[in-house]
């Protein structure tokens, strides 16, 4: 096997950590000698082993001059875990292969520094864009502190969410509708205006095997979610944070609602409306790095204004619905003429399954990130 | 070469005639002996020679004992030129490797015949897939003398045409405008309705060198076309038909259209709405094998009830224009429910600049084509 070979082993590995890890980074590592890996490993879930010591703890000969492939910088400070610049030097490493820099500012360079001053040779950068490409959420929450929003939705080739009656059962396939099963669980938060809630009643909750459920966050400005709806009657299972811009009459429902296990966060902006900037700086400081954007068109509008949305995934159904009255992924305000559109970058282009999933990413303005 | 790298070769040159050959189809010939080619050649435009005898024009040896490749089943009947099997024959060629069969209820299969009866080898279906994929419109519109109709649009991945202002210049960037008037030049008719007309005061021609103008096609129901729009000031230059389905205090209108070059058809349904249906036997009957249909969201509807559209390629902006009143590609009625959505089938995904371009076919109902 070749370099290459051996760090798209650790990049195998490192995935296997997808949904576990936050808000940490996912990490793979693999230990070779003499041609022949000896030891791998990956970060398997938050405040657990990193990498680099659980490709350790596989171990069953020595690692004394043998070359370390690791996804990302190895960390040198205590975290939840010891340094894994000290486990390097002390099962005496001959070499370490790094793919992503840490971002961290604790960190970054400063393992490659301990690493070389205790004379382990290093390569850095080596499949870099491959290896940062398992961590845009990792790099974007560690700089911000803001969740890392990604709005996904599916539509028709004809643009519609659902059929002018409301109907959005289904838009896409089976497989693409698993595949939003899997997202649920990649990222920490899921996030729906009350509209979505009161039309469908909806769980929010992933219903594959061996997966864990993201916090739900329900924009609902007027507090007008039912007491009797899915999301309250199963809140004490699933953290549920229920956030309101309107403050009259509501200490009673709240207080069922706090006893019924929500939590509620009042956030308005000065039209009484919900602050989506402030409500992803709360979310950020609660440990939720990253959120799935479910949306119908009014809050994604309001997310995409608000330049809370970092990252579009949207699914296409090869099918078409028509309608002047079909909903559309993004509807609110919208701009007045095409030079002022949202601008995008495509990052993926997909098949799942029937239909077509994009993946794009938001231009930052200038002075962000 | 091989077998295979010949015929892809024949595939390539069919492809120089296309927007030329219609109502014809694109084929393309290669002669070769002892692993040269010794002649080649495509069809070029409607009424002139066939491939296979461009093929034999292009000779500077005999051709006896060759294998010829050519895309698409000889013909053996006297049409706009003699027939190929003849010529063929006649240069005593060896062997025939052919790509499509012809549908051509005339030739389809005696072509073949006429060949082995002669003593020449014959392979059948070599690379027919590639083949047949040159030639959707002829082999749709030599069965049905009913155009082709490929629905064109260009929208924003939230699936907007235009801002809620209507405006719509410009959704895509360069690559794809500019692809789009190589669909002008490939299909014999482009139709839009008045809407569109009204609101851009298009030209509907093309403007890159050496191509040719598609019949320009109006769904104008109340005959509201202004005299004064580009579209009939140009109409001696570039055929245009204005299609109408009301019939009250017209004549002067109609006549003074007339004057200034302009065909006009009357074309009601019961409902005094333009009946695309009929309206395509005529144009079928016109000559007319395929039609770009680049309409706005009501017309496209109605285009996609009627049944009449046989292929959607749709140019997807990497662009966000939101808003509950933007403009979508298929407007008017619309379904109620999912479940009884148009269905599409993915023929193509590609990237033309900065835009993608999905082409679809419809599902043909039961009992159609």
């Amino acid at each position: 096997m070749t370099d290459k070979e051996y760090m798209l082993r650790a990049i195998s590995l490192a995935k296997k950590g997808e949904g576990w890890t936050n808000p940490n980074p996912m990490v793979g590592a693999v230990i070779v000698r003499d041609g022949r890996i000896i030891g791998e490993g990956y970060h398997k879930k938050y405040g657990e082993l990193h990498a680099e010591r659980n490709a350790f703890a596989s171990l069953k000969e020595s690692a004394k001059g043998a070359t370390m492939y690791v996804t990302m910088e190895p960390c040198c400070h205590y975290g939840k875990t010891p340094p894994c610049t000290q486990a390097i030097i002390e099962h005496k490493i001959g070499k370490v292969v790094i793919g992503s820099k840490d971002p961290n500012p604790k960190v970054s360079g400063k393992g490659v520094q301990i690493l070389k001053e205790a004379g382990i040779s290093v390569v850095e950068d080596f499949l870099r864009e491959e290896c940062d490409k398992l961590n845009p959420i990792f790099f974007h929450y560690i700089k911000t502190k803001i969740p890392y929003v990604v709005m996904k939705y599916a539509m028709t080739l004809d643009g519609k969410i659902a059929t002018k009656t409301g109907e959005s059962k289904w838009v896409t396939g089976k497989e693409a509708r698993e595949e939003v099963q899997h997202m649920r669980h990649r990222y920490m938060g899921i996030m729906v205006g009350i509209g979505t809630v009161l039309a469908d009643d909806p769980m929010l909750n992933v219903r594959v095997k061996d997966k864990k459920n993201p916090v739900r966050i329900i924009c609902d400005s007027k507090l007008r979610i039912k007491e009797d709806s899915q999301i309250v009657k199963t809140a004490f299972n699933q953290r549920t944070i229920v956030v309101y811009a309107y403050s009259q009459n509501i200490q009673e429902k709240l207080e069922r609602l706090h006893s019924l296990g929500v939590e509620t966060l009042y956030c308005p902006d000065e039209r009484n409306q919900i602050d989506l900037k402030k409500l992803m700086i709360y979310l950020g400081n609660e440990g939720i790095d990253s959120i799935l954007l479910e949306g119908g068109g009014t809050l994604n509008e309001s997310a995409v204004r608000a330049g809370i949305v970092k990252e579009v995934q949207a699914f296409i159904a090869p099918k078409l619905f028509g309608g002047a009255n079909g909903k559309t992924p993004i509807e609110g305000i919208g701009v007045n003429l095409p030079s002022e559109a949202v601008r995008l970058k495509y990052v993926d282009i997909c098949q799942i399954g029937e239909d077509i999933k994009i993946t794009c990413k938001l231009y930052e303005k200038e002075g962000e990130e």
